[in-house]
């Protein structure tokens, strides 16, 4: 994937940017380095290329880059959380040390809060840019939240936790996994098509398609977590293990857990084809799911 | 004001529970748990009490106690972060052990950011029901954005830390406070008076009575910190010694602070009168803030 969407990842890079440079001088400055640190650290920038190619894909008009941002900021937040010392206590992340060996434990809990309302603000100032009606900017917002929060994200952050040092059964997993990274990715995809005025059937075709590779990436996340290097992944691989956590390949065996990674991206292409949503550039995406290396 | 507010506090506290009843299933049950416990543990309500009057004061058709509930659930959220151990790590709040003592640190971690993207769900659900239009729906989540995060309280919060250890001048000690919970009280007073519609010039000077009071509250709780006892506050009293923070007292005297906070609220009381918007309710709360003792 680097190069098929160097361009659009660049484009995504620059947006960030560019937010940072708008909205962090209203933050005191330890708050809008540690912010900066987090978002602006290099990632694959996943859920916003999604936002982003959903939007075109179901005919939103202009550029969603601005958009497409909004997930990323909740995803950095989650990571600067996630590796805090009562958290996974995680030294390295992206291929840096975590932000609160930079900035603090206590900044990186305030900075990485901050970034929540940061990223509803950045979506609502982006959809008015691109002139969305007000049902369909309450709509994507809503798509974000819940992303967010409710229900999603945090819930699987915490049963995460919670599965550490004892065995989960699959369908737990699935659940946990589900609720964790796929609430965000899923939403990231949802916001796109919602944004662009999709009709309900189309919104849900590109939720199942968001649901099913977002679950097919976390699978290879753990494949890649016992195949991998720390240098190639930017993050400490073998936590899993250290921690005790229940993973694909050790309930289904390394090759098990790819077969079924790549099962759920034919599911989620089959999702959008029946739609006539399948763009080149979201089949890209499901393929770097299960094509990965980082 | 227990008895001057108790039914307006007694019908937040409804809506509290209301919110807790419809919202967290939504949750998985430890951060629903934790939400809970922040949420409806006892406190003064002045957020919602503030911006349930000035909606009223302003004009605003309907009951807004639903949408005072979100400034509620941003402070909340931001008592259950500070109280952390890796913050100002402390025990009691509100005459309870803190959320971290009863639901361990990475759970408060967890449902403190949780309440974030949920108390702006359930600010934008009430204006719904409320009948809002969306220009004023969207300026009135603005205010709450801003009161949650971008330069708001978020900032002071980290200046509050940076502050301990070291002398502040009274100015330095000013610009803490109005971040931290002037921006939150402020953004309350605002959210009411933008949501019912207000023209530029009420809604400013709302925010000055918003502004002044706060300060005003503020000042309080450092000479409360001083005088009261660790039951009547509910909190541990006699901490900001202990964490040698700059406080009024130490630098006016405690009657020299108690004279600068009637001052404020003077102030405050004058920007309401200038526009006609002086209502008995916003008079009461502004005189709380100097006469209370919890």
């Amino acid at each position: 994937m680097s190069d098929r969407f160097s361009a659009e990842r660049e484009s995504v890079e620059r947006a960030l940017h560019e937010v940072c440079v708008e909205y962090l001088p209203l933050f005191p400055v330890p708050v809008a380095s540690a912010i900066e640190y987090g978002a602006l650290s290099r990632g694959k920038r996943m859920r916003p290329l999604l936002a982003r190619f959903t939007y075109q894909a179901c005919g939103g008009r202009g550029d969603a880059t601005r958009l497409a941002c909004a997930p990323e900021l909740i995803h950095s937040y989650s990571l600067m959380h996630d590796d805090l010392p009562c958290m996974d206590d995680d030294d390295m992340r992206r291929g840096r040390p975590t932000a609160h060996k930079v900035h603090g434990a206590h900044t990186a809990i305030v900075a990485g809060a901050a970034m929540i309302p940061l990223a509803i603000a950045v979506a609502r100032d982006a959809l008015t840019e691109l002139e969305v009606d007000s049902t369909r900017t309450r709509g994507t917002i809503a798509a974000l939240l819940e992303g967010a929060g409710a229900g999603g994200m945090i819930g699987g952050q915490l049963r995460d936790l919670r599965g550490e040092g004892r065995a989960l059964s699959l369908e737990a997993l699935e659940a946990v996994h589900a609720a964790k990274t796929g609430a965000l990715i899923t939403a990231s995809a949802r916001m796109g098509a919602i944004a662009s005025g999709a009709d309900a059937g189309s919104v849900a075709a590109v939720e199942r398609y968001g649901r099913s590779i977002g679950l097919a990436f976390q699978i290879m996340d753990d494949v890649l977590d016992q195949t991998s290097t720390t240098v190639a992944l930017g993050k400490t691989v073998g936590r899993d293990e250290v921690l005790q956590k229940s993973t694909y390949p050790a309930l289904l065996g390394l090759a098990g857990a790819r077969a079924r990674a790549e099962s759920l991206v034919g599911e989620g292409l089959d999702a959008l084809s029946a739609r006539g949503l399948l763009t080149h550039d979201l089949q890209q995406v499901a393929n770097f799911m299960v094509t990965r290396t980082f």
